[in-house]
């Protein structure tokens, strides 16, 4: 198993990443206050591991008491949330109940929101069990739920107490969810970790194949990219922001097409591919490069083409983003393969450019 | 013009008291970023202050949009939260966007909450047009929403960037409305400032007849004492929860009866006298302290019976309470006038008796 820790002061916790950990409650046990627990998941993760994570739980004495929702991104909405507001306020949990988050990225993320908002504030658990969430979205803080005008567009930063990434879980997620969460691995190499990135292009059979040594290290590489980040700027006042890399067209794509069409990380490696021709075309990336990032995702099996919304659709959508600033769009580009760099260089021409280029 | 300051370090923020303030944009435009504020107010409040609110902002060269509510307790759901993040979506307000709140604790509650989770946290500014706003819930960052099963049960700990009280306003507030903030006043009396409420009850008569001096003292002197306990303990660790006298009662009243019957000032007056009878039951509070605490409610004009909803519905209801802990009710009595105690050592036959008493 690897440790590693999110330096946030007094709101630090560790990431663990091993495989087996839904069986672990020494590790469990210590962020469980009182003789309950709520453990959220939804229809596809729960039959698979709640049990698993029940019977850890109970072993410490712990009773579970689990809150299933729907599974999707068209889900992540504030009716699904007030299922779990329900599911709280009926069991009479208290402010000092510990909420655990158990599937991919949208139950962690409503899970992280509910635990925000829950009487001000109960404590909060993640144990992610898709490649997406484990690599990005459990850790770091940043909880939200859609608005029909906008993703995540309504949420908090709220710290977990712990991260608990279980590669076995892995073994259950379906390929076209694997490759998602893909997108989020690559992005890192992308932004800030070219050894990274050669290493992925390098062991990229390996990680469809499931390798568990190669996901644990793409997982363990990825977290602890992620953590330097966030422990530098937690709340997206500057660095943070570039870990959003292709997310500015890729919220748009998700929002346009409507939710849960595309996988979220599916729509990042589209919208990373109009970021990479946008940087092109400023002249920071060569051909060379574009054409190496999108040998990189085709060989993923992920999109390198965005949906055909128009050019200016695209712009409405993303005139939303949270990034936007005096009513400028900024956004992640490349200054290099390894560089990522926030920026409002870019003319409207040149984006309307590249998204053409981006798109079918 | 008074001004205090909330000392919350780098979320620290002044609280200005005077009369006619909501006219001084030397005040307001420090805390405007950019050329646009949203404006959240009442169908009641709107049509008194929102236009000179506008003209001031105006003078600035900022221009408001306002975000018209329903007024009454009823409307703090989220259905009517989601009303303000569709106002700033609409008008594509970007996460700098100063949120204003005009009106009372219902306004500033939900649009504090609305502040919190748009695109995770967005600047803004309490102005409160209610005594019971200017005098509590405007300061010290509680925001929140209802759930039918609970007062307040979803919300964020989020501090304004400035409270600015124009007692001005209070010329127009219904009596009914205004008593109902003197319940909170008199409250930071009897948790913490016996010299406060020997002034309360020898200038009863001024601050009903609303004049501006008196007014002014005794918000001045009630936000003095919450800013200290605000900035001691935010997140009602420890000490904050004492303002929280009469509250649980409360709570329990106005879930009980539905959300709007009685006022939240009305449901503290009469969920103080039971804390009273409590306090006395357990030897804290001689009869002649209850008969003193009973006769100020009731020259205020406060109701000091609370509804006969029946003790086991209190207690029932009680029991969703943010200040249980390990099922354990904890209650705000007193120990003596003038000095709040959180404890648990009352007993259920104690409890019961107590509201018994408390009852019509």
């Amino acid at each position: 198993m690897h440790t590693l820790d999110v330096a946030l002061g007094d709101r630090a916790y560790p990431i663990h990443i091993g495989s087996g950990l839904l069986a672990r409650e020494d590790l469990l046990l210590p962020h469980i206050r009182g003789r309950q627990a709520v453990v959220v998941s939804n229809e596809t993760v729960a039959p698979l591991y709640l049990d698993v994570l029940v019977a850890t739980l109970a072993r410490g004495g712990v009773s579970a008491i689990p809150v299933i929702l729907p599974d999707g991104e068209e889900f992540k909405t504030w009716e699904t949330l007030n299922l779990i507001f329900d599911g709280l306020l009926a069991n009479r949990c208290e402010r000092n109940t510990t909420l655990i988050a158990l599937g991919g990225g949208v139950i962690g993320d409503m899970s992280g929101f509910a635990a925000a908002c829950y009487q001000r504030g109960m404590p909060f658990v993640q144990v992610p069990t898709t490649l997406l969430a484990q690599v990005d979205s459990s850790v770091g803080g940043k909880t939200a739920i859609n608005h029909p005008l906008g993703k995540n567009m309504i949420g908090a930063f709220y710290q977990p107490q712990m991260v608990l990434a279980d590669v076995a879980t892995l073994n259950t997620l379906p390929d076209r969810e694997l490759r998602a969460g893909l997108a989020e691995v690559i992005k890192y190499g992308l932004i800030r970790d070219l050894d990274f990135l050669a290493w992925v292009e390098g062991n990229l059979g390996l990680l469809l194949n499931r390798d568990p040594t190669a996901l644990i290290y793409a997982i363990e590489r990825s977290c602890r990219n992620k953590a330097e980040v966030v422990a530098a700027d937690e709340r997206e006042s500057g660095e943070r922001a570039l870990l959003n890399l292709g997310h500015t067209f890729g919220h748009a794509i998700e929002t346009g097409l409507g939710y849960g069409l595309w996988l979220h990380g599916e729509a990042v490696a589209a919208g990373t591919m109009i970021a990479a021709h946008l940087s092109r075309g400023l002249g920071w990336l060569s051909e060379c490069d574009v054409a190496r990032v999108l040998r990189l995702f085709e060989r993923a099996g992920l999109p390198v083409r965005a949906p055909d919304l128009g050019a200016a659709r695209y712009l409405d959508l993303m005139r939303h983003d949270k990034k936007v600033l005096d009513g400028r769009l900024r956004l992640v580009l490349l200054q290099r393969l390894g560089c990522g760099v926030l920026t409002e260089v870019a003319t409207e021409q040149q984006i309307v450019q590249a998204i053409e280029q981006g798109c079918t």
